[in-house]
C-alpha cells in the first residue's frame, strides 16, 4: 500500500463530498471552503502523541476518536459549530488493521459532529496525530476565557475526574469495562454550544485539571473563585477521588460562568434538554482559587498545579497529594 | 522556561494582534477569525519530521523556515493569498536557543507572506513540525490540479533540481555556500499568485519532482505530456543534474499549465513581473509523460516515480539511475 493508495482508502471516505460548503475535498493543494456568510471563523489545533497524550497499547480506534475530540472540544468551549478538519498523522507502518481502526475512531465521530475531513499529510515516523479544526460562530458571538465577571456562577458540564480514574484503572492492568470509557473515548461538549452562545460569560473545557483550567478564566484579571467542594459529586470520604476531580485533566466538559440573573433561564434550558450541569462556585473579586465545604480543609492549600509539557515530567491525571498542614 | 511561557514569550510575537482578520489571536482555546466577504477558503496542512524532510543536523531556523515554506506553497499552487496558520510543535526539550532560531525562520517568512500564525499546540516529544495554513481567493478563482487541457504549455516557474543539489551537497559534508540555500530555505512561489488566478487552468507545486507532481496534473484524465528535455535549463553534459530536474523532490516552484492562446498575455506580464518562467513541453490527449530532446534517449523510459512515505525507503531527493536499453 503506497502513500496515494492509502489516502484514497482510508481518508477519502471521510471527506464528506456532499457537504456543500467543500467545493474541493481531498487530492489537491488545498481544500477550497465556502465559509458561511455572517460568521466568524474558529480555528485550532492539537497534537496528540503516542506515551504522552494515550497509552502505547491504546487502540488505533482510541487513537483516532481523541484526535478529534480533543480538538472539537475546544470548538465547544468557544461556541462554534463544526465545519472542517485537517489530519497529519505520522505513523510507523502503513498497517491496514491499524488504519482501519483509527478511522473508524475518526469517522463516527466526525459524523457525531458533523465535521468534514477536507485535507491531511502522511509521513512515515514516531506515531502522532495532529487535527486542525475549522468551526464557525454568529458574528461576535464566540465565547472566549476573558468575559467572567464576579457573582457569576461557576459551572461544570459533567463529572469530574472520570477520566484520571480511566486512566488510573488503565495503569492497573484493566482493559475492559465501563471505567475506562471517559478516559479512552473523552466526549466534547457539542451540545452545549448553543447554551454556551445564549448564556456563558467566559468558558474554557478541561484538558489539564480543573483547577488549571479555571485559573485560566481568572488569569490576567483582578478575579478569583470559591469552589463549594460538596457539589463536585464526590465522596466525601474518596480523597483520591475530590483530588482526581480537582487536578485530574482529560475529561473535557466545560467549565464556564454565567451571570445569576441568567441562571434560572438557563437551568429551565438545561432541564428540557436533558444535559448535565452543576454550579460548583462563584466567580469573587481578588485572585486565587478558594474552596469551601467539609473536605476543604482536607485540601488547602490548593496547589495551582495541572499539566505542562515542559515543567512537568509527571504523567498527565496524576494525583497530587496536598502537603500536609 | 513552562509551557505558557514558552508561547508568550516565543509564539505570541509572531501572531501579529494587528491583523483585522484576526479577531481573537493566539491564547483562548481557538482563534476567532473574520473572513474576507466574497472569497472561498483554501486550507491545507503539511508535517516536517527530523530526518526525514530536513537532516538531524539541520539549523532551527531552516526547520522553522520549511514548515512554513512547504505549506504556503500549496497555497501559492492554489492561487490563494495567506491569511492565518496554526503551529503544532513536537519538540525533545524547550531550548531558547532553538526555539530563538525556529521563531526567526517562522517569522521572517509570515511577515514577506503577510500570513499570521493564531494557533497552535506545543508538546514534548520527537521533533516534528506540523503548520496548517488558510488563504482566500476570490469566489471561484482557486486553481486546481484538474483543468489542464490539450494544447496547453506546461510552464514551471523556477529552475529544477536545484534543491537536490543542494541535498547532495549537504550529504558531501558542505555546511555553506550559496549552493545549499534552495534545499534549506525553499521558496514559496507566492509572487505567482495573481498570474495564476489569471492564466493557469491548472498547478501545482513540485515536491516530489516533476514527473511525480505533473503526473498529479493528469491522473484520472484522459491526457499527458510532451516534455522538452533542452528547455529544463540543465547542461546536456550532465546526466545527474538532468535527472535532479525530473525526479528530484523539494524545489518547491510551481508547475502549471496554460492556453496557447493566453501565453503571449502571460509573457507581457512575466516580463513586466521581472518573473522566472520556462514553458517545457504540452500537454497532448491520451496518457503518458514522453521526453523530447537529445537527452531524450538516454533517460526513457522515464519512470513514473517520486518520493511516497510508505513505498520507498529512499531518502526523498536521490537520484534514480534511468534503466538502460
Amino acid at each position: 500500500m503506497d502513500e496515494f493508495q492509502l489516502i484514497d482508502r482510508f481518508f477519502k471516505p471521510l471527506s464528506r463530498p456532499a457537504d456543500a460548503s467543500v467545493r474541493l475535498g481531498i487530492g489537491d493543494d488545498g481544500a477550497v471552503l465556502v465559509p458561511p456568510s455572517g460568521c466568524d471563523l474558529v480555528m485550532a489545533t492539537d497534537t496528540v502523541l503516542s506515551g504522552v497524550h494515550f497509552p502505547t497499547d491504546c487502540s488505533p480506534r482510541a487513537i483516532g476518536h481523541r484526535a478529534l475530540a480533543v480538538n472539537l472540544s475546544d470548538l465547544a468551549a468557544m461556541a462554534a459549530d463544526p465545519l472542517w478538519y485537517t489530519l497529519a498523522l505520522s505513523l510507523p507502518s502503513a498497517s491496514a488493521r491499524w488504519l482501519r481502526g483509527f478511522t473508524q475512531g475518526l469517522s463516527t465521530l466526525s459524523a457525531e459532529a458533523g465535521i468534514a475531513l477536507v485535507g491531511g499529510d502522511t509521513v512515515r515516523g514516531p506515531l502522532a496525530v495532529t487535527v486542525t479544526v475549522v468551526g464557525c460562530v454568529p458574528r461576535g458571538q464566540a465565547v472566549t476565557r476573558t468575559g467572567g465577571r464576579p457573582g457569576d456562577w461557576v459551572c461544570v458540564t459533567g463529572a469530574l475526574g472520570r477520566a484520571a480514574a480511566g486512566l488510573a484503572a488503565w495503569r492497573r492492568g484493566q482493559r475492559r469495562g465501563a471505567t475506562l470509557v471517559p478516559f479512552l473515548y473523552p466526549h466534547p461538549a457539542l451540545e452545549w454550544i448553543p447554551l454556551l452562545r445564549d448564556f456563558a460569560h467566559s468558558a474554557i473545557d478541561i484538558s489539564d485539571g480543573l483547577i488549571q483550567d479555571l485559573g485560566h478564566l481568572l488569569e490576567n484579571r483582578p478575579l478569583g473563585a470559591e469552589i463549594r467542594l460538596d457539589r463536585l459529586g464526590c465522596d466525601p470520604e474518596d480523597l483520591e477521588g475530590l483530588e482526581r476531580a480537582l487536578w485530574g485533566g482529560d475529561d473535557y466538559v466545560l467549565c464556564f460562568t454565567v451571570g445569576s440573573r441568567q441562571w434560572p433561564a438557563l437551568q429551565r434550558r438545561i432541564r428540557s434538554r436533558n444535559l448535565e450541569c452543576r454550579a460548583i462556585g462563584r466567580i469573587v473579586p481578588g485572585p486565587g482559587i478558594r474552596c469551601q465545604g467539609v473536605m476543604a480543609r482536607r485540601i488547602h492549600p490548593i496547589r495551582m498545579q495541572g499539566y505542562d509539557h515542559f515543567r512537568n515530567k509527571v504523567p498527565r491525571a496524576r494525583h497530587v497529594r496536598p502537603s500536609p498542614r
